[in-house]
């Protein structure tokens, strides 16, 4: 195992100077910094001892972060309520609490600071996005050694420790479903970009499609926020494309059902115009006529694992960075047959 | 508003015994104990100070005590998510942060500790049961001034802080509508009575079928607890007398959900069978088919209210104990609707 010694050595200055550089207390040349900040990413070294001397005040709180919204039920949401759930679990078993930290999504995020003010030994963050600022603090939180644990959202540049699912997988695999039924014609409804797994699912429909040797339509590509609400309002713009549309992808199932609801109202059915496939697999899919087809994500397995991986960090230290990738399920159902009719 | 010195008179013990009471921190003669809390209970007296003196090393954090139940996505409920939906979104404004935490709901509780540790601010309770530990428990936290809330949980005889809903009249105007409807033998899928809105509910469906003049038969009555695994079983049972009974109130939809696919499953459907309703109004209510009719509980509202009672506790101290009941609303859907060929 790295040491504090083998920093100093490889960035030619003393201990003490590393402990400065971790401690972050005394301020110190950015030259300096820098070199030892280099040194320390060089030989993969982890100031478990920081993490360690904080936690001696332990709280035996961990801290969830989930973005703050007003007005929207987020914990009723399946998605979060079931990624809560499973951290719950293991952190209800280990007698940990868990401290929600609500965060309203634009404001500028210090991760670090919830170690130094002791609320928390460890962190799990959901709903985090990729964007200046959030990369910054995780970056901070990462290099000085504190445990904790990104859910659903992997950063291309950066090995934060992250429990995600193989989202292009379930994507690519979705939309080759719906080819394999002869559904050519395949809209598109997204989340934002700046969520790892919207750009994940879309290159998985972009692969698929491409397979299949059928060309993709930007036409055919819309963008909500995961939301019922947003769906509903995108039935508006695709109504005037029903008649170039087999079927429909959607990134998640609320927005799905936002979806079916609004062309509904305008003359559209499930079965009988198009075919949809949602994503989530939420407890809604199989209670909806027809039933939603849909990706079954392992969302309690997921905040399970990242509680048992920030457990772990606190009992065992952290050796390396690790990114964890679940394996996604494509649920079959009603949703995806087409009336004979129509199929003609 | 009543000071140290009145209770210590009224006693007829010292001021600072007084403090030594409520401070809980050197040993006492039970008898002395008795004396001050009992001087302290007929002025209703709150010692905010020390709860103030504790809430120095402020948190900024609220607990929120959920059961620990292994196996049970509880946070994914309807129930308990819509309630958290509601406390985190006035913490959130707040900028506190809601520390869960999860008691096993067999185990001995100490409310008070959570405060000694200076773990939290105030506490909002959920799940609290009427057993004798759980008012010990209660009332020590009540009687030492600590900011808390109870949800959904009413003690007779105790004037503990809570917000609840009107569930007597709840159950009144469910059984009251079937009875209408020209359905007079209801079953009852009630869950266990050491939940005060159980036992509310109970009186107020016999109290119903008494003003109607029907007696309640005690082979209509079944328990379950408020699980979709409970109500699933109960089929089994009330198969038997399926021939006796014209309708089924049920306690929460979760329940109502279990046995309608356990009743479907053994041959008895709603609306030509039987009709149902549920309580809750949880989301999947009117997903269902035929959807389910149900009764309408403002729980996101009552975790608003539970928080924003705490906080004014924080900001303005504790002036007097409050029950606080929201109105419930009858939601009618066609579970309660006969096809005509039965109703003849």
């Amino acid at each position: 195992m790295v040491k504090r010694k083998d920093v100093a050595k490889l960035a030619g200055v003393s201990e003490a100077t590393v402990s400065r550089v971790f401690n972050n207390v005394t301020p110190l040349r950015e030259e300096t910094k820098r070199k030892v900040l280099d040194a320390a990413k060089q030989l993969n070294y982890y100031p478990n001892a920081i993490a360690q001397s904080f936690a001696k005040g332990k709280s035996r709180n961990i801290g969830v972060i989930v973005p703050f919204l007003p007005k929207i039920h987020l914990l009723s949401t399946y998605y979060f309520s079931e990624i809560l759930s499973g951290i719950g679990m293991k952190l209800g078993e280990r007698d940990y609490g868990l401290l929600l930290l609500f965060q309203p999504p634009n404001e500028k995020k210090d991760y670090v600071q919830l170690f130094h003010k002791q609320k928390v030994d460890g962190v799990i963050i959901l709903g985090s996005q990729d964007t200046p600022g959030e990369t910054e603090s995780l970056n901070k939180l990462h290099e000085q050694g504190f445990p904790y644990c990104l859910v659903n959202q992997t950063f291309a540049n950066f090995p934060f420790h992250s429990i995600d699912a193989q989202h292009y997988e379930g994507s690519y695999a979705a939309v080759s479903l719906l080819v394999e039924k002869g559904l050519k014609r395949i809209a598109f409804l997204n989340g934002p970009m700046r969520f790892s797994n919207s750009y994940e699912r879309f290159a998985g429909y972009k692969d698929a499609l491409k397979e299949a040797g059928i060309t993709c339509s930007s036409n055919l590509l819309f963008e909500g926020n995961y939301s019922r609400t947003s769906g509903l309002k995108t039935a508006e713009q695709m109504a005037n494309y029903m008649s170039e549309i087999d079927a429909v992808f959607s990134a998640n199932d609320r927005m799905a059902v936002g979806l079916i609801h609004g062309l509904s109202e305008l003359g559209y059915q499930v079965g009988q115009n198009y075919a949809i496939i949602g994503y989530d697999d939420s407890d809604i899919a199989s209670l909806m006529k027809p039933q939603l087809s849909s990706v079954r994500v392992p969302l309690f397995d997921m905040g399970q694992q990242a509680a048992e991986k920030v457990l772990a960090m606190l009992d065992e230290g952290i050796h390396s960075p690790t990114q964890v990738r679940l394996p996604v399920t494509i649920i079959e159902r009603d949703s995806i047959q087409m009336s004979e009719k129509e199929m003609d």
